[in-house]
């Protein structure tokens, strides 16, 4: 297998720091997104999409979500299991990891991509061209800051955001509040629970994936 | 269990046409969104998020994310699999459920949500406030064009979503097409492939779910 990466990019970081749980290495091909890179030639014959993460196969099939990366990552290399151990705790995992992103990572996104000088006609990440819409970093920075508000009511009930066990869920919603440094926001006074657990996951050696 | 429902929306349809699939019936609660009923005491006892569906396990437990549901009956009740037969082929329809979601479902909801009065300060799901931006309508509208030109080239080449095998790949495309009724887009002429797989899957006795 082979990955393709961009080492300061959290997308990539997700499946990054999943693998590093699971202490899976594997060879890796670094696209600098910064420089355009993903947009040549040479990355556009891996995916089309021009996105990172990539995981190419041993057969030459390729998986461009990072979701789903991580999904063939764990029925491959299941323990530790990072995406829940039985269907309704699954269920739970696959509900929180999608809260995460859509509320935390989707948010943080928003605020930073409709504000950045370099993504001025690429408001959304892939090939096609969207204006940025100045509306949206307001709303992306009040959606950022909700997400801190729920996540902090979450953790204060459970040590990891799905529950018992650190999970995929805890990995998007780390990733999400990294990323709100982008935009200048982070973890308020008054959430002391989130604070608690990004400090637990911040220093677990994957993190630094 | 009991399944919390909404006849006329489009998200619990996607559990709906799965549970169809796999010929679970399950007792159902409808929940009047027109009426603003999920915002109502009873509801808000079910899921304080406010929204559709809700699977309700026999323990009491309550799942509230439609994919998280579909993963819960997939492995309760495995045949037919609607979500992939091995670790590659989950990792594609994982993929592309997610591509669906993103592109086509969200994309008619950016538009629908930002255009319609009755979500005048609510154009995103859930309990907080969000005014609409007009500016989205247009966008909503061109990411769902682009995105029948992403489905019809995908299904060129093979006859469901994510391959040889109707998945939720192919539920959640489904339903952002016929969502897109509700923004008045239909599929374009210069989308044969699209057209062929929609007849195909709309003809399904699940469609009417």
């Amino acid at each position: 297998m082979k990955f393709y990466d961009c080492a300061v990019a959290p997308s990539p970081r997700r499946v990054r720091v999943f693998m590093a749980e699971k202490g899976i290495t594997l060879p890796t091909i670094q696209v600098d997104l910064r420089k355009g890179e993903q947009f040549g030639e040479a990355f556009r014959a891996v995916n089309p999409d021009c996105t990172v993460p990539v995981l190419e196969l041993d057969d030459g099939r390729r998986l461009t979500d990072s979701v789903g990366i991580c999904l063939y990552l764990e029925e491959t290399h299941p323990e530790p299991p990072l995406m829940g151990i039985d269907p309704a705790d699954r269920s739970t995992v696959v509900e929180w990891q999608r809260r995460a992103e859509r509320d935390g990572f989707l948010a943080v996104a928003e605020a930073f991509r409709n504000s950045t000088p370099a993504f001025k006609t690429r408001a959304l990440p892939g090939t096609d061209d969207y204006v940025q819409i100045p509306a949206l970093v307001e709303r992306g920075r009040a959606r950022t800051q909700a997400f801190f508000t729920l996540m902090n009511n979450r953790l204060a009930e459970r040590e990891f955001v799905a529950g018992e066990r650190y999970s995929i869920a805890d990995i998007t919603t780390m990733i999400a509040v990294d990323f709100a440094g982008w935009i200048k926001l982070t973890i308020p006074d008054d959430c002391p629970h989130l604070r608690r657990w990004h400090q637990a996951v911040s220093a677990r050696p994957s993190a630094k994936a």
